[in-house]
């Protein structure tokens, strides 16, 4: 198959394109280094400084003989995306050009414009470019369990089918994000709908929890393949961050009363819920929307079990409550379904204490490269 | 009150500049003449050729003694728009600055492109613009009954209680707009409702009905006061197409089966909705939803009553179906609530027989610049 894959530098971006490409699928991979280069502007940069995305492709071809072809550009330009689909014609595009960060965008105005502009343009584009120039394209573009917010009803696979006044109608699941990040890809979802309902295009929306891990098929190949590893307060997630904070002796940062509950998922799984949504593609006419992550923890949970574990290993694990820079419910219900991937064919790797001791003795060996002052939160919902 | 209104230049904001000056309010309107552009290059001009605001505001002055600023400029570039809320310092900004035409946001990639930026660049601006400069200032919004759709529920005003499972929430109703013009609205919606949650901005949110009529307090001082008045398929809303149809001898424009129903109201009706709305701002940290019109009708509806008017008067009217050029749904379920402005004090104007006949005669001296090429749909949705 034709994969396209949009964002390719990122977390989740370079791990897929080696996934597909180990699988002999003819793979290009689109990024403009945008990531790299707001990590550099809010001294976020991640653990280890990844090789950029042709020394990567050199490294992985040595080290498989499978090809990753790339091209630089900026998906929000839509003379560059139309040349990317007349030439490459994919037959999936798997969309992760996006601005991934929730407090980058809270900063102010400047980052919270680049964010909307960056997130809508690039899904606007890939629309359209799909529509001129590789219609029957199957477009796979990452949402975010974040759209949903932690609303006290269960969260649907995507749609709420809604009794009232004794009729009945079908809708979107209500979205209602907690930072414009996750309220860009709200926008993202209302324009995908739009054009799926009007010009019959393919598509099926990830909505993503949290991922952690840094081990993948291909990661495992030669260190220089690692997916960019942030455990900072702008891009870390909250795995992620735990394990550096634990490895580097640091307190575990809770933000408030860390019963804040979300989704989460294991980056091989990622890859796999991409592969099994590529695998079968969406219908003419279909959003097809996903929840993918594969079970839920709250924040306080994920702080003791990296504490135990990290103990185990004789790191000496702190948690430490922090006064939460975000405005967000601390406390809440939150019941999301997510039987679709499993039912096409998705088997997790949960997160064991095997996997947690994994993780943090990959992560011991950069301990003196972890960065305490890029750690605690420097953005505020206000 | 210092009452901003961008988008003073068009069919409704030079009526509302003109209706809130005659108040003694202070008031400055911000345009940039895209939508005369626009019909320009679409060759949808009006069927009045409207003086630009310097002239209006001279014409106005000479007329009333009362006094209307201008400012010409681009409401998405965010230096000039804070320029005007720091100099100006605004209570209440009333935000119309937005590409109003679903045709033109059908024609293709740059029409949606422009229709995509505009109007959210314009909304993001107003929102940052009233953080950064004027804090406390009420923002009224123009959306529109479009972003509801047409679903098989009864629509509420702007939220839908949900119950689920045995557990309730309240959400902002769920939106599924029918053009991408429509759809820039939703999206405008979401994050509104997005900076309401996190920064405490002040809105209210008009979910506005297709407006018909050309008469005002304002407007009748002077035909050179008159709103700008489309009949073209681009900018023309449906009874304002039909009445100049019906007065140029050419058969009224049903599209489809003609069972359309939407909520429409007279133009003294949305001057009355905001000034209504500005009377009694939103809370802090309040977004308020008012579904804006007065009466329902389906387009065959409108059609006879503008044929039996338009044949008392003596205009030999037809009416012809021709193919749809939209995709939506030609008869439907129909039940919009809309008691908040009623609540407010709204005393409608309804679409009695004797309005349309003020119409129609109003529009009879201008029947020798009616351009016939300009009335067919020349924009398909596919």
């Amino acid at each position: 198959m034709r994969i396209l894959i949009l964002g390719g530098d990122g977390y989740l971006g370079w791990p897929t394109a080696m996934h597909f490409a180990s699988r002999t699928n003819e793979v290009l991979v689109v990024d403009n280094y945008l990531r790299r280069l707001i990590a550099r502007e809010t001294s976020s940069e991640p653990l280890v400084d990844n090789p950029n995305l042709e020394e990567r492709a050199r490294i992985f071809a040595a080290a498989t003989n499978y090809n990753i072809s790339h091209a630089i550009g900026d998906c929000s330009d839509f003379r560059f995306m139309e040349r990317i689909f007349r030439e490459f014609q994919p037959e999936t595009v798997i969309h992760y050009a996006e601005q991934p960060s929730a407090p980058y965008s809270m900063i102010g105005y400047d980052q919270a414009r680049r964010t909307l502009d960056n997130n809508l343009s690039a899904t606007f584009n890939v629309v359209w470019a799909v529509m001129s120039h590789s219609p029957g394209c199957h477009i796979i573009k990452l949402g975010t369990m974040g759209e949903y917010g932690t609303p006290d009803i269960d969260i649907e696979e995507g749609w709420l089918e809604v009794e009232h006044n004794g009729r009945k109608e079908k809708f979107l699941y209500p979205r209602q994000a907690g930072s414009l990040y996750h309220t860009t890809k709200v926008l993202d979802t209302d324009l995908l709908w739009f054009y799926v309902r009007t010009a019959g295009i393919r598509v099926t929306d990830l909505m993503q929890g949290p991922v952690y891990g840094l081990s993948t098929e291909g990661a495992d190949l030669d260190d220089r393949l690692m997916p960019n590893f942030h455990y900072d307060d702008i891009f870390g997630t909250v795995i992620n961050r735990f394990l550096v904070q634990a490895v580097a002796g640091v307190p575990l940062t809770v933000y408030g009363k860390g019963g804040q509950t979300r989704g989460y998922l294991n980056l091989k799984d990622t890859l796999q819920c991409v592969e099994l949504a590529a695998a079968k593609s969406a219908k003419a006419g279909e959003l097809r929307i996903l929840n993918q992550f594969t079970e839920t923890f709250t924040v306080n949970e994920l702080a003791d079990r990296v504490r135990r574990v990290g103990d185990e290993l004789g790191l000496k694990v702190a948690i430490e409550s922090v006064a939460n820079p975000r405005k967000e419910a601390e406390e809440h219900y939150y019941n999301p379904a997510h039987s679709g991937l499993l039912d096409l064919g998705l088997k997790p790797h949960y997160l064991t204490d095997d996997v947690i001791a994994d993780m943090l003795e990959r992560i011991i060996p950069y301990r003196k490269s972890v960065d305490a002052e890029k750690i605690m939160p420097r953005v505020r919902w206000s």
